[in-house]
């Protein structure tokens, strides 16, 4: 099976992280693409951000559907572009904060989320609330790290981080921590030992949770509102939206 | 006082109506500047249009920063673009469906929204449950008509529409009618002298609501999530909006 | 268009200045008539100030009715009387809580209330939740200042409620602040520009929502719970309130 | 122990028809004391009624407090005055809305509400939402009888409401009836003989409900929200409301 | 009439305290009948330990079905077995945490839940949720004390959870304290005293709720999903328990 | 991997089938053991049912710690016992509800559940809204067939089951369907294809589950809630559960 693993922004060196996380983490028969879009932001950090980059995210999901891509995920922790996505695929598209958060409720009564910059805590309540994780969810934790920062190896991003995980154990009584940026993919078991809770990276999760969802052949339900767009007329930079159609579905 | 209204889509004609319909409810002192996006799709009839959409909407808001708008109105049902355009913008600004929802409150227990297709109920749904609406709201019914036969005088669309809105008094016993979509912003007074109860144009309630925020000196909350968005690189066909942030907020 | 701002306690300086916020926000076409009723307490604190208020209201709205008003405010930041009044009332009926809850969820992801007496705190969640603002509300802070004690110039009373509104925006991350008191209507300004968030007056926010929903033709539904009472036998104290019900709706 | 059953109506066959089934379903040390307020309205069929029935139900509780009552029902289904009775009173107060609603909430997962008018159906669902029953809540069904016309024994009102309580047993899947009037009361049992699902009168639950309290020493908690409301004047009509205050709490 | 109290844990001593609870909060026509299961765990303090109470909690009720016990209270905070009891049992069954909740709803707008172990809190906040009071619930404060330790008399848990029942008013501005473990029941009105505001004891509340249904003749409703569980084959260990059914219901 | 899947009741031949439905979907180094317990009902059709499931599931869990089992699904549509699993278990454990009703989360906006038995459907609810299902949940549709009637070749299962399928499809605008019992676990491709939206089998759905749980390194958080239980007497039928506690977590 071929997985598109979709890196939102238009950083290589983060799509070479989450790619490595989610092949590590899927089955020998499945293939796993990472791609970057090829228009956007270099990083999300805002609401700004995350709707300028679901077009490159769209592009990505229609050139997976010429490939023949079996499903997607969709690898910022905003999930930017899910509901379009899923009109466009014709198999299942998972979000990493989605799986993160789904995956999380299966370990305890309650999670935090730790994740970069504080104003993005807000974006990270209404997806739990939009994904029914609003009950498990404890507190959103920020680092106050900005993204790329993750990527520097001389940044004690990965202390503070930890630090923030052990408080939401502490502090929280969590049961669990959701790492709310594709950017710490790697760090979730490192952190799991220090702090004696289970950490989850969404990444891991969610490429598994659509491997699982293809395994299974269950696609996103097509007849009513995420059926393939209707076609129509596009205009300027964005035109060439109009050809990335599926013609079935 | 200077506001603008943008039309999503890129139907110039429509354009013309909801700025004609934004400036009717309008003081005298304020100018009503109604837009087209330069880029994006006809008509919003999806996830995948409305998406799309939102790069057009912020150009439009980053040209208003420009030109010195006071507010913002988004004038599809959907609201796209609005947690980013709060961001960019200096001044408030105010979704049609938002503004549509919260006045209904004000008019009884509950109230129905009538919209052109099915398939945008559940985006009509997931809003209200956002703005706080879902307590208050009845049922979403779909006309089944496509956005742009709104503007075909040969069509029947609005004896549909009444039709519609009369079974969500019937039916539903909503106080109050919501029209869920832009393209019905004439259609408002007519349809409420035919049924007897309140039926609300989110073009002309967020117009209106805008203006009032302006007037009282009342701006996004700009200490948190809603700062301007940080600066850095965009690539590709939208390596143009990285200059489109405010240098100051 | 006249407008009808109702005190709902008996203090005439109160209401001076109640209508003086709401005759500043208003159009120049709008005449703001503000009433102090004939009968009830001099100031509302506590659950049975509040719902002894509500005669006096009622009485006013009558009159009004009589007076020929299109749209009244009820300017007490409990909202007494308020779905008694839309009965009565031909014209829209709008509350100080609501508006100003309702026009603080436009600004941000979540806002503070700053209210006078701790015990009032539960009135101002529950209204919250019934206004569907509970998602939106941060904290209700107090600050222990009776509420006539606003109206002396030798209190430090401004200076208090100012403090407790920067612990909203540094404890609660509030992006913007609701006065929880009609007697607070004159400082919003101020303390906003001390902040550097929005600060909402209730009185401004509902005179300009009654404003618009008048100018818009939308009034209370009158189909099914709104409708004007049944007339039936009162008697005693308020024997004279039989004769307040409207002929037609 | 002495109750004070308070009618909210001034009715007074429907005052000795609810004194009568509180004093049923008491223990033989409970003395019952059915009271009529001595001002408000015949009957409460709307949020007027129910508005100006609250200034006479609070009088009845200031009585009671100098007859020594130990605790209160207030016998309407909309609970008029119930957190203003609650700071008056030393002794706990119940309503009879709560109290059915509660009670229904031990006999299974659902129940629905059989009322009078369609038009206090709001009020119903309101109140349930308030209470926490909402989560039980299936549907508020209305028999459009007038309150008073229950009294009358030529009327078919009692054949109209078993036939929605069955109703409510076959269409909602009921677990139990909560009857919506206090004019209901002595049909309970005679329905759910009928029906065979229990059958729910708010003034029998609220009677027992309040003798239990009693029984367990438990009052209002009166260190906040509920505590005695503060002195002050008050004018007019009502001026007579200054002196209802207890000296002690 | 007959009432069977449970005690879900097999420590004689525990069962004694709590028929004395019961005993003394009855009317004199009341017999209360205090059982052990003979079968389970000494204490309950763990998911597992109250799984494995319910099988010994519905040889209880149907052992009482046997003797024609009209009502069951089922005496431990986490409401072991209740909806298999309510199918069993012809007459109604409630448990503790339910009816302390519920009735704690009476006594203001919130209150805190004090109890025994930390890892406990998790399951009261969720029949907190279930039971319709998570509205009212404050805070689930734990005072880290085994549930044996509360009959051991050189202990000082009566101090210490005084000190929490404290900080529950003081921190949480609790209206009213639920204490959540049936080995607590004598403590209530001490507490009380000490604290000032109402503290409610689940088995006295308990008791009393179920003493009410039976005397209003209300039973859970069988119709539906309580009706008596389908007769089928049991094997090994608990084949008793096909035997347990109730030939009518 | 070792995963034991268990299923909560007697019935070998069930047994058969849900294990072959999770080896079929599971990886190839992943050994599955599905197992009967040695006590309890032949099926599960009622709360006293799932309740007396409960100690054979724990036994179960006990003897796979023994066995060195990674992870553990509870193969019945109610999830008997899951939080003291979770307690006991030192590997992730997880309900065929819970798994089927968060993967169809994934695949639109709304899902049914097609259940046995119409008395099963409040559970199913409750479920879902533990679950964090419940905004996604539309309606709960029972066919009316004793679960064993689902292993009998000769009875119309299929057909009855497809039918109300397809109607969760035309009358909930369902994007997918859970099915509601183990015992469905080889109809849902069958099922799928015929009505053209997924169908979810829970028993698929939580086997690959717990798989990934594993395969991630993510145990159930034990430094709280879920630790493992407090060692301490049991007595009578159930008293060989002392035994069944682990040494370590």
């Amino acid at each position: 099976m071929l997985l598109t693993i979709i890196n939102p922004n238009t950083t290589e060196s983060m799509t070479t992280t989450i790619g490595k996380c989610a092949s590590q983490v899927t089955g020998p028969g499945t293939v796993v693409h990472a791609v970057t879009p090829a228009m956007g932001p270099a990083s999300i950090e805002s609401h700004y951000d995350e709707a300028l980059a679901v077009p490159g995210v769209l592009a990505e999901i229609a050139a997976g559907e010429q490939a023949g891509s079996d499903g997607y995920v969709i690898a910022c922790f905003g999930d930017p572009g899910l509901d379009a996505a899923r009109e466009l695929a014709r198999g299942p598209v998972v979000g990493i904060a989605e799986a993160a958060m789904r995956t999380a409720c299966y370990l305890g009564r309650g999670f935090s989320v730790v994740t970069t910059l504080g104003r993005t805590a807000g974006r990270a309540r209404d997806l739990a609330e939009t994904y029914g994780a609003g009950r498990f969810l404890r507190t959103v934790r920020a680092c106050d790290i900005p993204v790329l920062e993750l990527e520097d190896p001389a940044s004690d991003a990965r202390r503070v981080i930890t630090e923030e995980c052990r408080r939401a154990v502490v502090e929280d009584a969590a049961d669990a921590v959701v790492l709310g940026c594709a950017g710490m993919a790697d760090l979730a078991a490192l952190i799991s030992a220090e702090i004696g809770v289970p950490v989850i990276d969404g990444v891991a999760a969610a490429a598994r949770t659509v491997e699982t969802l293809v395994a299974l052949g269950l696609r996103t339900g097509k007849l009513g509102e995420f059926a393939a767009p209707p076609a129509k007329p596009y205009t300027g930079a964005l035109s060439d939206f109009q050809m990335h159609r599926p013609d079935i579905c």
